[in-house]
């Protein structure tokens, strides 16, 4: 059994944030799998296979890769940004620990990519640049009530924060309430960040006051930031700069 | 003034986890600005100049940064990891905030990179595959009581933690105190993951239960994970795999 696993993250979307060990993993692969529109990123080439499947199934796409490593194939699972941030990583891990022990003993790599909340970030300055959290605001696979503890608890604390998964069609009332629960935690203006498609074509970056952010700004493929209470806008023509600063005084 | 600012990421050592972006980047430079080690991974090439200082200098270091793209040179200031992670994008955006007008309408870009907690994430397995946040442990920048205050939140939050500059010969106390909070917070065994030099020639990775982590067990070249309440070990031959399920079932 000489198969082989790799789980690959793409980066937020431009080629140019592709690192090259994900791009010779891709090249000796003989098997590709994962969610449609990321395994559309990968080159065809002879003797690729590429087994493409919808949202939702990462559990059911996860053991047909280990299936097809522990066949002896060479398989990259593909996710957007970095595999280890709700994306793929865990899942496969998920599905080694509920499967067959030879799972087990198969050669599992993962190669780590630009997560969108990093690459988001960059865009407008630095508003990570202190303590920071990243949260998922899919209740798919956690209680809303978790979520708003978190969000108040990392208010608490300070937390600049990235919010993955906002908003989608199944879920249009959740980010409603996030941004109510941080209104009323936050108790600033501090500004919010909507970063639409970083890399892409579709690219669109906008950053409101807190009390300006609207849920319609933010959908499925919008990574939101939000500032701690140190964060600041340096104000210029064009756009702002957005960074918090390295150091708390007290 | 045509001069350029980029501030360009890394990554934690290994030259196949640089960006094709920033690695394009630095071969447009005219000059190289940066901590010691870093600017010592840019290849040397004709005409392009490169400014290393020593640690603890980074607003100095941003400031001559800036004073260079404003007489129209091509600088870039490189940063291991991820230039908006604990690195230089804040120090410039510091200087730019406190300099001269003109520096708000230099152009200045931000190159996001491999940032140490996601390589280290990677080469374990994905213990950051639910929420997680990101705390700095020097306490040069802020009080051991604000580190001490987010640790707690962050457990009662049940967030995985990654936590950048644990210890040095002139902290050599505070990341004892850390595992100390730690223990007594979380009252588990989770799974705590020591990280050297992921993707150099020295690295070495170490998982031990919470209650057997030992500070010296970290240096500055060490990057720090803790699992959350629900981060589970896949025990096999070899190292085992460690991960935290997408779900959170009540």
């Amino acid at each position: 059994m000489n198969g082989r696993l790799v789980i690959a993250g793409l980066g937020p979307g431009a080629e140019a944030l592709v690192t090259p060990e994900v791009t010779a993993a891709l090249m000796e692969a003989t098997d590709i799998v994962g969610y449609i529109p990321y395994v559309a990123r990968v080159p065809d080439r002879e003797g690729l296979i590429k087994h493409a499947s919808d949202n939702r199934v990462e559990l059911g796409r996860a053991q047909d890769a280990l299936r097809m490593a522990a066949d002896g194939r060479h398989v990259v699972v593909v996710s957007s940004g970095d595999p280890g941030v709700f994306a793929m990583a865990s899942a496969v891990f998920e599905a080694v620990e509920s499967g067959p022990d030879g799972w087990r003993d198969l050669q599992i790599e993962v190669l780590p990519g630009i997560t969108a909340m990093l690459a988001a970030s960059a865009r407008v300055g630095a508003p990570l640049g202190h303590d920071f959290c990243a949260i998922n605001l899919s209740d798919n696979l956690k209680p809303w009530a978790l979520i708003e503890k978190r969000l108040r608890l990392a208010v608490e604390a300070d937390f600049a924060m990235g919010f993955y998964n906002p908003r989608s069609k199944a879920r249009p009332e959740g980010f409603a309430r996030v941004l109510e629960v941080l209104q009323d935690a936050c108790g600033d203006d501090r500004p919010i960040i909507f970063a639409r498609g970083v890399s892409t074509d579709v690219e669109a970056i906008r950053v409101v006051p807190l009390t300006q952010a609207k849920p319609e700004m933010a959908d499925m493929r919008t990574m939101v930031l939000i500032g701690s209470s140190r964060t600041r806008l340096i104000e210029r023509d064009g756009a702002p700069f957005v960074y918090t600063p390295r150091s708390v005084r007290v």
